[in-house]
């Protein structure tokens, strides 16, 4: 069975992708694809998303540089979540950041601390 | 600010979470939480959910043990996906893989195996 008939897109069209760094396993981002963008990042190694607030297709670096070379995509018991791994050139993050995910929560009340060193001036 | 004011949960008042083992960076699985399935996840530092299927809270490991004792909770730049640390134990998939995301695709073909060894007995 190809894999596309396991997995379920979701009322959009779209599947959540977990973008993760193979070389040491950080986290760096998570944004949508559909199933063209899916099959145009396993074609090209690179990743492609759509974008749900500007309706259109993205190539991860194509204005920045900071290019997602891919090297694996996996699924999810369910099929409604992929994982892919891919060698990060620069910030993942827009905001210059290695990884979407700099700000971490120091306790239940709510407080935050910013836990990323910036790598790269966005502006 | 509250980090609770950073964060956009979508329409049906959720936000995915993606849940990594802390020990080594596997990405073990994704699913939902609702405001107060954060807040409990933040109190009792275990992970609880929603689920949608089912519109219930649940606690990773309630029935089966396998608890996952959260380390630490990020969110990122959209504050739209959290990204929550954890010491996992036994298998964090229901179908007894210690990861979701047993299954990887070999091709833009459509083929795909099973890349990780189950590690539990379901039944």
């Amino acid at each position: 069975m190809p894999f596309y008939e396991k997995l379920k897109f979701n009322a959009d069209g779209l599947i959540p992708a977990i973008v993760q760094d193979v070389t040491d396993g950080r986290v760096l981002m998570m944004a949508w694809m559909n199933k063209a963008s899916l099959e145009k990042t396993l074609e090209t190694h690179r990743t492609w998303f759509w974008s749900r607030s500007r309706q259109k297709f993205w190539m991860k670096g194509e204005s920045s540089g900071h290019v997602q070379v891919v090297k694996s995509v996996s699924f999810d018991c369910d099929g409604d979540t992929l994982l892919i791994q891919v060698e990060q050139t620069g910030a993942a993050c827009h905001e210059g950041f290695r990884s979407c995910f700099f700000r971490t929560v120091e306790e239940a009340g709510g407080s935050w601390k910013t836990t990323e060193e910036r790598i790269d001036d966005p502006s």
